[in-house]
């Protein structure tokens, strides 16, 4: 994993930029905030945030409905040429899934010490189990991202 | 985990086949050949077999397929009175769906030493990111479920 925060181009920002309004979006809806978009030749191909509530599908994280969508958009189960940012580090569950989706690059916001399958618990990318490790680059828009749950969670507490 | 091939009861072997059943029909549309069912109140409440391939879906695998239908048809996302036979080891992703989904048990026929994430890799439910474990049993009619997978690749090769 490499911490890229201070090399990004404007382009990476504005593309965790679009994950970031995904995930803000989320959370007006009551779900909790993480958004995604997945990009390929320079355009956003999908966005999507997570919908576990609205869909009663534990498996409607940000990271699977985006590669779901792109997947139907383009016809095929393999996003080589493919990107994904996301605001939160993905879950081994969502790892995996950008593992068998073959994405080229995953950039990740905020780490995720509690859930987190990439740089925490499992870390899946290291696995002899993985065939298909995407490159990583976290720490982007962390703040923001970390700022969206902690507002979140809090006022879901009051 | 538990090896309980010895000593299972008929209808949990009536629910093995009805898994092993849906990956013979998933090995029949060109699928690799796993299947699940996921059984509450002793009845099966959903079957599926993998669909990568003709959904253009990396996360359509069976357990991920039985989980979401699961969902729809009672209509909530967690489901602790239900549990999930598999002909396979669940890979780290469906494992890691499986306990978001809180399943109670997890009966799975053959390991996967390639792929597998609950006795292979990751070890998804031994990891401190993981807040909810079921009961895990293998070894459950894996003679059958590993002979599926056999003949399936060995046709394809030849």
């Amino acid at each position: 994993m490499s911490n890229v925060a201070a090399q990004m181009s404007n382009k990476d920002q504005t593309f965790m930029d679009a994950a970031l309004a995904e995930a803000a979006a989320a959370a007006s809806r009551g779900e909790v905030p993480v958004g995604a978009v997945i990009v390929s030749g320079g355009e956003i191909i999908a966005r999507a945030g997570n919908r576990t509530i609205e869909l009663h599908d534990p498996t409607a994280h940000a990271e699977v409905l985006a590669i779901r969508a792109t997947c139907t958009e383009l016809g095929h189960d393999r996003l080589e040429d493919c990107d994904l940012y996301v605001t939160l580090e993905p879950c081994a569950m969502c790892a995996t899934a950008i593992s068998f989706a073959r994405l080229r690059r995953l950039y990740f916001g905020a780490g995720d010490e509690k859930m987190g399958g990439v740089e925490h618990g499992p870390r899946i990318y290291a696995q002899p189990t993985c065939h298909h490790a995407p490159d990583v680059y976290g720490g982007i828009s962390e703040r923001e991202s970390a700022r969206l749950l902690r507002t979140f969670f809090k006022e879901r507490r009051t």
